[in-house]
């Protein structure tokens, strides 16, 4: 029998802040997004995204407080990355916004699922609940695809797209694993080992590019 | 045994298709609003409350299908007197957001209610079961009176606010009445009798006074 894993308390609040903010900017933008939706049908599917969000950030919250820490507290920290991230991410068009919707759904479901395994059983629990609620990138994946077959001279402009949120994305995620040591440890399974943070990145960046084919973009 | 009220089923799908847009829109101005909290928790709170118009809108969209109306073709008649409705009551502070949100959420339980008695027995129960799903502008009453309690002088701002946005749902309420005549029977009880008419409004004017008077504003 596996023992359980021993995760630094202070790490494992860390990552439900981390996760509970990015869901309440999540929820901010997808709200935003929905404006941009030339039909009703559009806007109401990215609102009830947004709206799952807030349901993943409840839970969330719930389980900071069962840890006696205040959800307020834990987000603090991760509120500048998340916001630049989005100032510098904010799509132009509702295809983009579609294509971010998709591509953030996908690598947060993966993100999450790759730390389930470091987790304590209740927590783990938590997350694979979180994740195990998807499906809500399908309206996107759909849309985007019956645009690009209108019209594909559009596959070059959102691919670019793409690789910038994948890019910023990154970059903002480096931050927050330089500023936040015991989080970045939990992330590569309480190793430091390059080689290791380097394989994560290897699988997110591979499953991220098989979206990217499944939606009919280029990685 | 009283009879099953007989309601003329275009009357039905005008009623869900509004209250549906309604959910809507009152998704996307409390998200909007979201913004201007002084607090993640504040955030937090009103994102929920946006995410909980989006629970209401779907199970209103279910209904409409399973009428064999399509949802989206049915809200279409009413974009334009809530879009006007919330762009002349965009709020400039986080306590006019509060209000707002406060105000909205008392009334719309009010005309839930007020309707139910007129539906047949189905969609009266989900009328029920929309409404029953209240206790969201507990936050917005708690915050509203401690602002209140702390700065006196925003009782005088805060109501006339309050009064504008009841000036202002009543005049759109009007135009509504006035374009779908079927609609407009319907919530007088299918009598077109100026006295009924006038009772009810009395009888949501009188509620919302009693509402003020509860987070400490004047009717």
């Amino acid at each position: 029998m596996t023992p359980e894993p021993t995760v630094d308390p202070q790490a494992v609040v860390d990552l439900l802040g981390v996760l509970a903010y990015g869901e309440l900017t999540a929820f901010d933008r997808l709200a935003d997004d929905a404006r941009l939706a030339p039909t009703l049908a559009g806007r109401a599917a990215l609102a009830g995204m947004a709206a799952a969000e807030m349901g993943h950030f409840a839970r969330l919250c719930a389980r900071l407080a069962q840890l006696g820490a205040d959800p307020e507290v834990a987000m603090l920290p991760f509120v500048e990355v998340f916001d630049s991230f989005h100032a510098t991410t904010a799509p132009s068009t509702w295809l983009e916004s579609l294509v971010k919707a998709y591509v953030g759904d996908g690598i947060a479901a993966d993100f999450y699922r790759e730390i389930a395994g470091f987790l304590d059983a209740s927590t783990r629990e938590l997350v694979l609940e979180v994740l195990a609620d998807t499906g809500h990138s399908d309206f996107a994946l759909r849309e985007v695809r019956a645009a690009i077959a209108t019209d594909p001279t559009l596959v070059g402009r959102l691919s670019l797209w793409a690789r910038r949120l994948v890019g910023e994305a990154l970059s903002q995620a480096q931050r927050v694993a330089a500023e936040r040591d015991a989080l970045a440890m939990l992330l590569v399974g309480g190793t430091s080992d390059l080689a290791d943070i380097a394989a994560l990145l290897k699988r997110l960046t591979n499953a991220h590019t098989a979206r990217m084919r499944t939606i009919g973009l280029s990685g």
